[in-house]
């Protein structure tokens, strides 16, 4: 898995807290754009502890990840707050076997042999059935959820904030939340403000709404 | 492919219409509702001769989809003004080899068989998997494209004459293609009138956004 | 105000909880379909409980509401998951003051009769500008916030509930206040199960995200 | 009327170019990023000219504008593809008359010298009802549609594409059409690619979808 932003709103904490700021305030726009940044900053923290989010829907993010199963893009594209840029299996022919192995598969030696096998066999009747002039975008039937694929994803900071609080979570599925997980260390480094909090229910929140006992980072949220 | 509508919005040319001519009306919505059928089906056709959808989001159509396949609900989902509802295969288990074959494929003895075995080979290897303890989030990673799903869409009227728009064209992959024509089949029954003109630009706007010359369709647009 | 449902998805618990069900069953739709009441509205129950909200999107209500402010509306239409034909001041012309007064001025004499004897100069001005040949679009630039109007608006049930969420709550301007327990009123009798345990979030959450401690609710809250 | 870009996606014809290359690529994201500009923005023209238009969704705009009238940001706010932070009437006093008058009362010294007269006396209520205590969010009931607002929208260009269509339009109301026209100048200096063939159906499409005849542009496009 390969996760890179590609593009952003310049200066992302920035533009929206003047937008939080000019909700409140008499002042034209130009006279907010010249208050200084630690009064921005800190009108900012206020209005997204008090939850009212949708200032920061002013700042864009844009990734390209690359090296993802189809199963990850299937669920991760169910996020409809979001653009969505993917390679297309329809167009392109992926001959050689490109494919991720779940790590409950890779850790077992005898399973990820077969695995690998079993990969090596479907491409190969893939390849086949391309000779045979059938269409890219029928041979694909047969390839796999773990064909590899590439994606360019743009969302709001207001949508990855919902992203990450389903995707972080420890019941989010191993590949989309490690993908998740990526996606929050890089934008925390360009707007530490909107993300100050950002993660999972537990850590946001402070309750698990799931309510599951089992999980290993519940018993941290009720010492808290 | 099994397509059912299994609720709407009741009388949706009615309330579409209704809709319409509250905007343009001093009327109260009680006098409005009173207005006779012919009026406000002339109304309603008028102002979607004119483009203006917005009216049509007022009703809303929910499928039962069943036997698609996963390289088909991938296309699906990404209409984002639309409400989905799908079987999981993180949660669900599929024991049976249960899969669409394209059409392509089908037609030739050879390649059918080979198409047929090699499904045969990745749900035993999928089901191996399972006994040995990977989870189905894991185990579905061997899944092909092909494998069957079902799945609950609701889309408002606005969406679906998109939604045929981009579908119902001959340059749509021939699944999907053939979702979009059976659910424009069922939703005109319902709603003759906001849907009398649905389906690829050919026919609702009189050319061919796309250009290829190549399509069997194409010249007939240019007799209209 | 005058608020009336004037469609819905017919039995919208049921259509949400087959949707629920769907998910993490191995069942076709008609097979999930002749499930008993009592089992699908417990399914719907659990899901809604663990906030799992997107089911609910499948059941839409579409509301006609009449005699409600411009400044209602203009807070209105700025929920975006929604359908809306609003009466058009560019269109429409309304020669009669007709207006909405605060109760805090209403219940005051004195600010009364000065707030009435304004909007009839206003609408004094607004006819003599249409007779001097200005059209509505322009002439309305005179009307006030107070000036009734007219709007349909389609709302899914996971969008209503955000709406009742921020519009119920105390710190909401009191009309949409009214507007929001009223549609909630409404939809609870049509879809029991759904909106449940709707409101603001110190009935739904349990808590206050405005952490404004003069609120009435408040105490009731700390006490739960 | 003051309308700037207050910030935007960075080179946004690139990201949008890269994100096209992308979904008909064997290549991954690096190696298209490293790809010269004329490459880059033949894929994107020819994207866009057959109507893609999903790829310029990954760049962004975000404008300040202030001094535009209460009508107008009713209007622009129902453009749901699109964030908002608007100066709240509700929080902010506005002490001062401060409004916009439409030109066709402007250019009547007898009915501008009127409006002016009435607006002072709507904003002398306005200002008593205030001292005697009533709040903010109910003294504005009084305010015209012309009283004068602050504004921070930022949209995707697809969206914005859709705004032009619409608002560029002669069928527009006159000061939604000057910010849409304003707005459209100010992104054609940053994206003009994307932007090319921007503005009203006529221009874009070659056709009036409003068939009015009296339209002064109409003429035009029936000589292309």
């Amino acid at each position: 898995m390969d996760v890179r932003i590609i593009s952003h709103t310049p200066d992302p904490d920035r533009v929206c807290a003047i937008a939080a700021a000019l909700t409140h305030s008499k002042k034209k726009p130009e006279e907010i754009e010249r208050l200084d940044d630690e009064t921005l900053m800190s009108i900012l923290s206020r209005v997204i502890d008090l939850g009212h989010l949708s200032v920061v829907e002013h700042a864009s993010f844009t990734f390209a990840i690359s090296g993802v199963s189809r199963a990850l893009t299937h669920q991760l594209v169910r996020h409809r707050i979001a653009s969505y840029s993917q390679q297309s299996q329809r167009y392109v022919r992926i001959e050689d076997a490109r494919y991720v192995i779940p790590p409950s598969i890779e850790r077992n030696e005898g399973l990820r042999k077969d695995f690998e096998e079993l990969m090596e066999r479907i491409w190969r009747e893939y390849n086949r059935l391309l000779e045979k002039g059938i269409p890219e975008e029928d041979a694909r039937y047969v390839l796999p959820n773990a064909a590899k694929t590439n994606i360019i994803v743009t969302m709001n900071a207001r949508s990855l904030l919902n992203f990450f609080e389903l995707r972080c979570c420890m019941h989010a599925q191993w590949e989309i939340r490690e993908l998740a997980w990526r996606m929050l260390g890089e934008v925390r480094k360009i707007a530490p403000i909107i993300f100050k909090k950002a993660g999972p229910p537990c850590k946001t929140k402070g309750f698990c709404p799931e309510k599951k006992e089992e999980c290993p980072w519940y018993p941290k949220r009720d010492r808290t």
